[in-house]
């Protein structure tokens, strides 16, 4: 069952008591800059102002810190992809609100980083599933998911020096993902870079065509479906703590976690099914 | 010559001395888990159960163990290399083992990140030498090698997720030497990435052809050979030592490992022999 | 217009005033060892002594460090080159300097840390064009660029190991732009890789046929000039700095950073051409 949960227009305070109210009006209104529909498990926020360039604005960045931060304890929800509509997956900050802004820009781009830190934070994997052009902000955030699947038609670029205003915070997420001979490239360039250049340099997990990045994202999804939610959710947490760590503090820290992961109902399971040949039947929970 | 100097069925107190011993022993034993022969210089750490998949039971991480620190000071040592038997290169810790542990596994986890800082402070170059499945911790322990020398046979996985064990140690290893877009594809996922995926995700050295997997590992082996031990050791030691420290400390303290190395009497053979165009005669201590 | 400022064997207090001199004795003088010289904003430094290989000698690197360092608050500065002739672009130290040095070669291993140390304080982006072999001090000069643009002729190989060097302080360099299994590779054996492999470890920014190098290095530079320049001095300074931060203290400071940058007048006419769907009419200064 498909259930479109929120739209920029229509903001609910309780994402699964308003879905029918949220889908319906999805026929009153034409403009939704943001989608959020979730089925089977998977909530998709979908970036859909192509005509704005899925800018991020403020309305849209609050719909996608909704579409990530709310009910996100529910246990039926078990990933997240951030996809687009129109050739281009977002192409960053909206400038006029910038230019509008009465403090240059600060609360806005903390909004941003705000999403990210919740990205990290959040109990679910997150995907970005980019079919086109992801620039300036729009990059930040790809490089800020857990995961990047891109299509062929994926490109990337710190174009915001094109304007005079250098992808600073583009730049944290994106020098921490790539080689620094490659991030540098984009900031000091500006220069586009397509989706292979983009696999080779480590900002996308995996590059398919085009007409089989939604098989490869659901393929994705699927397989995190299909394990335990409490399990990927402690093994993501400790996953970004440890990045920060010295070896030896991470394998102090990583040996108490794993002996917490075994003590888990479907870590026991899981060894008990692997013992006895067959499939585990995991609560999932 | 070449050596069997130890094996999991046969341990020795030392390598050296019961080298014909143990060697005798292969023919009276079937199944030997982990086979250690040694010849000029290289010492290679077989994984030899293909029936088990080359699981690291307590057992056979007690060879590897053994087979990483043993002797290890013996100038005559010069490299070691991981390779295995069978179509799995290790598909990680013995699950039954781990099932009936009565401390979730930690002595058992801890077995291993024992053989990894081990591997670390190795005087000598430590090669894994894969040419199939690395899963798991053995995925870990590829990873903690010095290199990884893989053929177009082998692949890698965090498959530990699949039965509900988020691969939270493994993950420390891959995140260290892969950019976050794969580790966390692999670790999520649970998804095999292929010799070739690996190569480009910085996980593999370098990769050949199944048929050119020894040529290339004994051409490694034998430049390391021809170099000085004593100058390795030092520059390896300073080179995990400064990947934690920031850009000016470790040129200021690499400086001086530099100028120690220049003192160093191959250091001083090394630059006479280039003055004078011809091949240098390092006595390798 | 393109002026020659400064020759190693004429080096000018003032780049700029003594421009017309160093031109002239560049008829004077078959062999200067590096060459500098300035057009339209590029600064490129030219290592000049093919037959010496580009050593990095004393007298070098003090031409390096001048071209590197000299007038680089002069507004029209607004990126350098380093280049080559010669099919090696550089082989590293002087080993008879360091033979001869009575410091164990501590003055001329800081020598080259200095420069790096002033590649990354650079107000302007420095780019090292490579069309050869880059090896030892060569592959850590290369690899401490802001970008490396490189040849398919170009290699690289961190070759000290050979003579009883261990490349310490070029894998500071390598480490911080490679993956570890990678630049531990070129460490201990002192095997080259070619700029393909160069490419896919995260070494080289772009690489392109030879007959294509130029090119793509003005295209590189052209962009650069196109931007403003104390935006992209912010940027840099910002950019390195964050490399050794959290992520949280990244963003932290990153924000405020970005907000500077609104605040500055070509940011201001950078938002307001983009409103107005313009080209923007930088000051560039």
């Amino acid at each position: 069952m498909l259930r479109v949960i929120s739209t920029t227009l229509a903001k609910s305070s309780n994402l699964a008591a308003t879905a029918a109210t949220a889908s319906m009006q999805i026929g009153s209104f034409r403009k939704q800059s943001t989608i959020i529909k979730q089925s089977d498990g998977v909530r998709e926020i979908v970036l859909n102002d192509p005509r704005a360039r899925n800018t991020l604005s403020c309305e849209v960045m609050s719909s996608i810190f909704d579409g990530i931060t709310k009910d996100v304890h529910d246990e039926s929800l078990r990933c997240i992809v951030i996809s687009s509509t129109g050739p281009v997956w977002s192409a960053g900050h909206n400038l006029k609100e910038i230019s509008a802004s009465s403090d240059g820009g600060h609360a806005i781009f903390s909004q941003l980083v705000d999403i990210i830190l919740n990205i990290y934070k959040s109990p679910v994997p997150i995907i970005a599933k980019v079919n086109g052009m992801a620039t300036a902000a729009g990059l930040q955030l790809a490089a800020s998911c857990d995961m990047v699947v891109a299509s062929d038609k994926a490109s990337f670029a710190a174009s915001g020096v094109n304007i005079g205003i250098f992808c600073t915070t583009p730049g944290i997420a994106i020098s921490r993902v790539m080689p620094r001979m490659k991030s540098s490239y984009l900031l000091f360039t500006g220069f586009p870079i397509n989706a292979q250049d983009a696999l080779t340099a480590g900002l996308a997990s995996v590059v398919v065509p085009e007409a089989q990045l939604d098989a490869e994202t659901n393929k994705i999804t699927q397989s995190i479906k299909e394990k335990p939610r409490a399990i990927l959710a402690m093994g993501k947490k400790f996953y970004y703590k440890q990045l920060g760590l010295s070896v030896k503090d991470a394998y102090d820290q990583g040996t108490d976690v794993m002996v917490k992961n075994i003590g888990m109902e479907d870590a026991q399971e899981g060894l008990k099914s692997f013992v006895e040949k067959r499939k585990p039947n995991f609560n999932k929970k």
